[in-house]
C-alpha cells in the first residue's frame, strides 16, 4: 500500500540542501526562494541537531556545481588515468546508508515489522522492476516520476514506484482472493528537485494491506489501528488532538492555527465524499481527477494557490472552484461528518452519502479501538493517486513553532493509505476485483526525527554487537589468538582481534572502549604455561584469570547476566 | 563482495524451465539441449521435491509463449476493457517470493547476518542504481549484463551488478581507510537464458568484506572461516573433503570422480598464481583477462571446450593453451601449493611465488581456524570479474548422483570471494589504494536447497506468528471483539480476528487449525455477563474460564511457558 508521498522525505533534506548553499547563515536562508513555504527558523531548530552524512562535504560541492559535475561524469572512469577532475557520488536524490544509520533504520524497521506481525500479516516479496504496462495508468499525474529502464532487447521495464500496484499484480496473477500481507523494500521516484524540494527519489516504504470481500470498515479500521500503534511505538509525538476542537470551516484564514501544538495529525477523508463535492460543485466528472490532484496540493500551498491552478491550469469555471473551496478547507471530528450528513447540497448526493455512511461506522470501531480522538475528518485530504476509491488517509507530522504566534509546520506525511476496490480488477484478464485496503509507513521522514532524539537524548549507537575482543600484550601470539578466536566464534560468541602479527596492548584496550566492547580476553606467555587466561571488564577495568578450558563457559555466563 | 555467479542459481530455475516445457516427462528432457552439462535423471531427484510457486502455471503459459506474450505487452492496460489476451507476469529473470518462501528466506538471512555480526560487521546500504560510469571496467566480459535506466534526462544510471563496487565507492567517496562491513541487498544481472539456463536475473547478496591495510592473509582467513560457518549453520551438506585427497594433476579425465561423495566443496586460488601461469606459458599481457575468463568456465564447460575457446575465440597459440591446460586441471590440498613452489617454470614467476606464499600462510591460518581441511587448492579457479587481485575462493555444491558410476553435479557457487586491492583506488581521485577482501553468499541457490530439505523433513512452516484469536459464536458481538482484540494488540500479542460481523464458530477454530495458532479466546453472551472469558487450546481442545481482567497476564504466562 502506497502513500503519495509518505517516506519521500522532501523538505528534511531540502532544508540540508539550502542550508548548504547559504553558508551557514540562517538569515540569508530567509530569502531564499528554495525554502518555498517552510519558515526558515523553524528548521534551524529542527535541524541543527542532524547529523551530516559522511559524504556530506563532498555532495554538497556536487549540489552547488551539479551541471559541471554531470559533464565531468561523461567522462569514463579508468584505473590509474588522471582523475583530479573526478567527482564521485551517488546519483542525484540517493543517498548510503552509513552504519550509524543503519542501526537507527533498523530499529524502525522493528517496530514497523512487529506491529504487522502482531496483526496476522504474511510477508511478501516482488521485483524491484515490472513490465512497463503493469504501472501504466494507476498513479495519474504522478506516472511521469517513473523511472524506466532502457530497452536492450526484451521487455519494457520500469522500476516500482510503490508497493501496491505490484501487490494487486500479484493477487490478480495468482488468483488470490483474500490476503493480509506486509512487505518492506524500496520503492523509485523521478521527483523532481526543482517542484518538490529536495524529496529522496529512492527510499523504504513498510505496507500492509488487507485484501479480501469483508464486511465493511473492519479492515480499515485495523489499518488506522496499525498507523496509531506504529506512530505511538516510534515515539514520533504525542499525536493527541485537542477535544475541543472545533470545525473552522469556510474561514480559512484560521485554521492552520488550530494545530497550535500538535505535533502529528492523523486525516481521514473518502474518495467517494469528494467525487460527491466535485459533482455537487459543477466539475465535470472527466475533470475529477485532475481537480483531486490540485485538492492534493492543499498540504503544500495555499488556498489561493490552488484555486489559481484550478482555474488557469485546469480550466475550472472560477464559481465551480470557489464552491470546492467551501468544502474542502474544513476539518473536524466525527461532529463534522453529521454535519456534512445535514449539507443541503451534499446529502443530496449518493456517493457522498455512501462514503459518510462508512466514515460514521469507521469513526465508531475506531473508538472501540481507542484511536478514535487521534484521528480528524479532513475534507481537503485527497491524495494523488488514482487507484483509490474508498475512505483514504495520511499521518501529517507538524512541527510546533518557535515563536507562538508563527504557524506550524507541515513536515509531511509520515504514514498514509486508503482503499483502492477496483486495482486487483484492473490487471484480471476478466475484470475480477478484489477490494483493498492499507497504508504505507514511510521510513525516511521518520528516520531523520528518530535519529534526531536519539542526538537529543545522547542515545550512543554502536553500530557492532561484538561481546568479546581478544588481546594480548606480547609479540607472537597470532597463532595463540587464532585458536582463541576460533573457539570463541564456535561457541556462538561475537568477537574481534586486530589483524596484525604483533599489535601492542594499549591501542587493543582503546578499542574495546571506544567501540563498546564488554569483555577483552587476555593471552600472554605467562598465561599459557600456567594454562590460564585474563578476562577483563571493559567497563570497570577489573581482571580476573580463569581457566582456559572454562573459557567459553564463562564468557557466556556473564554475557547471559548483563 | 561479489561472486561472479554466486546467487544467480542459475540450474536450477533452469531445469524448472526445462521441466515445464517438456510436460512433465522427464525421458524427453534426456534430449533437451538446454539442460547443458547437467543429467536429467540427477535433475529429477534434486528438484522433484521442491514446490511450485503459486505463479507457475502462468508463468509456464508465458514461457512457452514468450514472443506471442510481449507483443500483447504493447498494448495498454485499461480498467473495464477487453482483456482476454491479457498476461500478466513478472519481468523475465524475475520472481514474487511467497510468504511461505518468505520465511524461508528469512531463515536463511538470520543465519548469514548472525554469523556476519559474531565477526564484529557493521552495516551499510547503498542505492540500486549507480551513476554508470561507477561500474565502468569493474567486471570484464560480465559487463554487458548490467541493466542500464533511460536516459529521462539528468544523469545516466545503472543497476547495481553486485554489492562490492558500491562499497568500493563508498569508501573512496567518504575516505574511508578501514571498514568491516556487511551489506544484504539485491543486484541485477540481465543473464540471457540462452546462455546461462535460467539464472536468475535478480537475487540477493550477503556480502561482506574487510577493507584496510593489515599483516598479510589474516582478514583473508577470516573471510573463508565465515564462509565455512554459514554453509555449516545452513546445514547445505556435510562438505568435508576426504583426508586421503590427491592431486589429480595433468589427468584430467580422472579428476571428477574424486568428488565421489562430496556435496559441498571449497576451492581456493590466487590470481597471482593464474597471471603467472599465463606468464610461462606464453600468453601476452594483453589476453591475460580473456583467458581468465576462459578459464572461468572450466565449471561449466569441459577442458577441451575451454582450449577451444581460447584459440578460436581468443586467437590463442594451441600449444599455449596446452601448457595453461596442464596447469588448471590440477587441484589438491596443501601439498599441491609445496608441489608447486618446487614447479620449474612456475617457480621463475615473481607473481605467481607471492601468491604461493600467501596461500601457504593462508592454509596455516586456516588449519588454526580449523577449517583448513574443508577447502582444497584448485589452479582452475579463475572468478570471472575483472577487479580481484589476489586470493579467490568459492564454494561449490556438488550433487551425489543417484549412481555410483555416474559423474557428480556441480549445481554451481553458493559462495564467493576473493580479494580486491586495487578497486578503491579506481574511484579515488587520486588513486589512493585501500586493500580490500570479502565473501559474497549466493542466498537463491540456497535457497532452494533448504526449501527442498524442509519439504523432505516434513517441517510445517508458519506464515504468521498469530498467537490468539478472538472468537465468538454468537450474533452481534463484533463490539466485544473489537474492544478485547484492541486490548491484546495494546498488550503486544499477537493477535487476529474475523472480519464479519456475524461470523459462525466453526469456520474461526478451523481458521486457528490451519494457521498454527496455538490459542483461542471465546467471548459470549453469558461470559460477558459473567465477567469471564473463555480461553482454548487449540492443539488440546481444552477450555478454561477465566476473569476477564486477568485475560492479557493468563495469555502471556502461557506464551511465555510455551
Amino acid at each position: 500500500m502506497c502513500g503519495g508521498r509518505a517516506g519521500a522525505g522532501e523538505q528534511w533534506s531540502g532544508c540540508v540542501r539550502s542550508f548548504a548553499s547559504c553558508s551557514g547563515n540562517p538569515a540569508s536562508c530567509r530569502k531564499m526562494p528554495q525554502l518555498g513555504l517552510l519558515h526558515w527558523r523553524a528548521w534551524t531548530v529542527l535541524l541543527g541537531q542532524l547529523r551530516r552524512p559522511p559524504g556530506a562535504v563532498c555532495i554538497r560541492a556536487v549540489r552547488s556545481h551539479s551541471q559541471v559535475a554531470e559533464a565531468l561524469f561523461t567522462s569514463q572512469l579508468k584505473p590509474h588515468q588522471e582523475k583530479s577532475n573526478f567527482i564521485i557520488k551517488t546519483p542525484k536524490g540517493t543517498r548510503d546508508l552509513s552504519p550509524q544509520q543503519m542501526v537507527v533504520r533498523e530499529k524502525i524497521l522493528d517496530v514497523v515489522v512487529s506491529c504487522f506481525k502482531r496483526h496476522g500479516a504474511k510477508g511478501l516479496d516482488t521485483p524491484a522492476f515490472e513490465l512497463k504496462e503493469m504501472l501504466t495508468e494507476k498513479y495519474g499525474e504522478d506516472s511521469g516520476l517513473i523511472y524506466d529502464l532502457q530497452d536492450q532487447g526484451g521487455e519494457l521495464l520500469s522500476l516500482r514506484y510503490d508497493l501496491t500496484v505490484p501487490f494487486a499484480r500479484y493477487l490478480a496473477m495468482n488468483k488470490v482472493k483474500k490476503m493480509k500481507r506486509y512487505h518492506v523494500g524500496k520503492v523509485w521516484r523521478r521527483e523532481s528537485p526543482t517542484i518538490v524540494q529536495g524529496r529522496y527519489r529512492e527510499f523504504y516504504q513498510c505496507d500492509f494491506d488487507i485484501a479480501g470481500q469483508f464486511d465493511p470498515m473492519i479492515p480499515d479500521a485495523e489499518c488506522l489501528k496499525i498507523m496509531c500503534e506504529i506512530l505511538s511505538g516510534l515515539q514520533l509525538g504525542d499525536f493527541l488532538i485537542k477535544e475541543s476542537w472545533d470545525c473552522h470551516c469556510f474561514d480559512g484564514e484560521v485554521i492552520d492555527k488550530a494545530f497550535g501544538l500538535l505535533p502529528l495529525s492523523s486525516q481521514i477523508n473518502d474518495r467517494r465524499i469528494l467525487d460527491g463535492i466535485f459533482a455537487v460543485c459543477g466539475v465535470p466528472e472527466s475533470k475529477f481527477h485532475a481537480i483531486c490532484s490540485s485538492v492534493d496540493k492543499l498540504d503544500k500551498m495555499s488556498w489561493k494557490d490552488v484555486r489559481h491552478e484550478m482555474v488557469v491550469k485546469k480550466g475550472l469555471a472560477p464559481e465551480v472552484a470557489d464552491r470546492i473551496g467551501d468544502y474542502v478547507q474544513c476539518h473536524g471530528g466525527i461532529s463534522l461528518v453529521e454535519q456534512m450528513f445535514q449539507d443541503p447540497r451534499l446529502s443530496q448526493n449518493k456517493q457522498a452519502l455512501e462514503g459518510l455512511g462508512d466514515l460514521k461506522l469507521l469513526f465508531e470501531y475506531l473508538t472501540l479501538f481507542g484511536v478514535a480522538e487521534k484521528v480528524s475528518f479532513d475534507l481537503s485530504l485527497a491524495r494523488g493517486l488514482d487507484y483509490y476509491t474508498g475512505v483514504i488517509y495520511e499521518a501529517v507530522l507538524l512541527q510546533t513553532p518557535v515563536h507562538a504566534e508563527e504557524e506550524p509546520l507541515n513536515v509531511g506525511s509520515v504514514a498514509a493509505g486508503g482503499r483502492y476496490d477496483g486495482l486487483v480488477g484492473m490487471f484480471d484478464p476478466r475484470g475480477h476485483r478484489v477490494p483493498c485496503v492499507g497504508l504505507s509507513i514511510g521510513v525516511e521522514r521518520i528516520f531523520s526525527i528518530v535519529e534526531q532524539r536519539m542526538k537529543i537524548f545522547g542515545e550512543k549507537i554502536r553500530t557492532t554487537e561484538t561481546q568479546v575482543f581478544v588481546a594480548t600484550p606480547q609479540k607472537n601470539f597470532l597463532q595463540e589468538r587464532l585458536k582463541l578466536i576460533a573457539e570463541l566464534w564456535d561457541a556462538g560468541i561475537k568477537a574481534e582481534l586486530m589483524y596484525k602479527n604483533n599489535p601492542k596492548l594499549l591501542p587493543q584496550l582503546h578499542y574495546c572502549e571506544n567501540m563498546g566492547i564488554p569483555l577483552v580476553v587476555i593471552i600472554g606467555e605467562q598465561e599459557l604455561k600456567e594454562g590460564i587466561i585474563k578476562l577483563r571488564s571493559v567497563a570497570s577495568r577489573e581482571e580476573v584469570a580463569i581457566k582456559r578450558e572454562n573459557l567459553v563457559a564463562e564468557i557466556q555466563q556473564r554475557l547471559s547476566e548483563s
